[in-house]
């Protein structure tokens, strides 16, 4: 309680509420919050700090772009040692690809927090992408690389990198585990149901049960998604007997 | 003595060589020694480890070169910060060029450290740079993230990153000194000498005087190099008195 009117005291409501919803994002507290402002600062805004400087983020775009790519890089170095030098540039290309970027920024709901003056749809898809590298570079002027690569495993790696799948091997991880059941002969079940708690953004939650054992949990924007993360943990605690057979 | 000891029982004579030179290089004792060692191995060596994947520098330039664009980027950011998005992608383009990269290589003489089968005249002028990077890989996996800004700090940034130069302002800060010496009538000496002690690469030493006081020291493995390097210290201890001149 004490906590919450020093922060409403030191702030104004509006950046109170920006704190409390960064903090639930970042599971951290930010510290320097007009670092984070910065970050979802379009540059139609067009203001400038004391010096005439322009403050949106395309520059804090150039630096996590650069903070991401380094953090990817680093994890498949480790993941995959069998890897060339070309299969690790390819990979990581497509891991921080345009496309991927906005999805994940548009699973984060960045847009929320982005101050602009022209229309979202104007602004096209990208933005979400521009975003989320942003607020990388934001974490690290706030928090140090570290801090970067703990949020870069969370929302990019865990979720998202799925080494079988970008290489084609895995289109469908529910549909693998489908399979495997079936041959042999394993009770299975997806309990999927909406399950968006206090969030904005639909949310879907499944549970998968083999032979009457709860197995896994997943949770995400759409039931696909939520299957297939699921499905892959399951793949995960199985892998052995699931390649063997 | 009893540590030189215990290096000699645990390494081979050519480890604990090598291990001197690194930490020399390093300016910190590498603990996971094989990791430097791949990071100067040619594919012409043709080893694999015992899961049959080959051991050379290939990945760890992967790795080297991502990490050292992260480095610069933040570097960038906060040194110009009224630079565009597009300024600093282009000024860390030229710095991390393979030109300049082949450069820095060179000048540490990192060739000396290299295992390979092949004639080096045959490798080409791009093996000192992929090294280097590689080499920068080894650093990360060794000592981590911080280790990597230091060495990169200390071996790229302070001796050769030069904002001005690089953006064609002044293409040499001797000429600069001499001009503004002259104009300002002040009495200045160079005072350049081969300076190489115990390195197997020669140097040189430079010390610059103005109205019979020394100002700077400067030392490289080329006259002009030391002369530059020396010229540009003097150039930032009177930079607001020629800036106006």
């Amino acid at each position: 309680m004490n906590l919450i009117r020093k922060m409403v005291n030191s702030y104004s409501e509006e950046d109170a509420q920006f704190h409390y919803e960064l903090k639930k994002l970042l599971n951290f507290s930010p510290r320097k919050i007009n670092k984070y402002k910065k970050a979802f600062t379009h540059r139609s805004i067009q203001i400038t700090d004391k010096k005439g400087i322009p403050i949106n983020y395309e520059r804090l775009e150039f630096l996590g772009d650069s903070i991401l790519g380094s953090v990817i890089a680093a994890y498949l170095y480790k993941k995959v040692p069998e890897g060339s030098e070309g299969y690790l540039t390819k990979m990581r290309s497509k891991i921080v690809s345009r496309k991927h970027l906005n999805e994940l920024g548009k699973d984060l709901n960045l847009i929320r927090f982005v101050k602009s003056n022209i229309d979202q749809a104007k602004a096209g898809d990208n933005i979400h992408g521009n975003i989320f590298e942003a607020l990388i570079g934001a974490i690290y002027l706030d928090k140090g690389y570290k801090a970067c690569q703990n949020f870069i495993k969370k929302n990019v790696i865990i979720p998202y990198v799925d080494i079988e799948k970008l290489e084609g091997k895995i289109t469908s991880y529910k549909g693998l585990i489908i399979e495997w059941c079936q041959k042999k002969k394993k009770k299975y079940s997806f309990n999927t149901y909406e399950d968006s708690g206090n969030e904005t953004v639909k949310h879907f939650s499944v549970k998968i049960c083999i032979d009457g054992e709860q197995i896994a949990k997943g949770r995400a924007t759409s039931k696909k998604k939520a299957e297939e993360q699921a499905s892959k943990r399951v793949y995960f605690a199985f892998q052995k007997q699931i390649n063997l057979t």
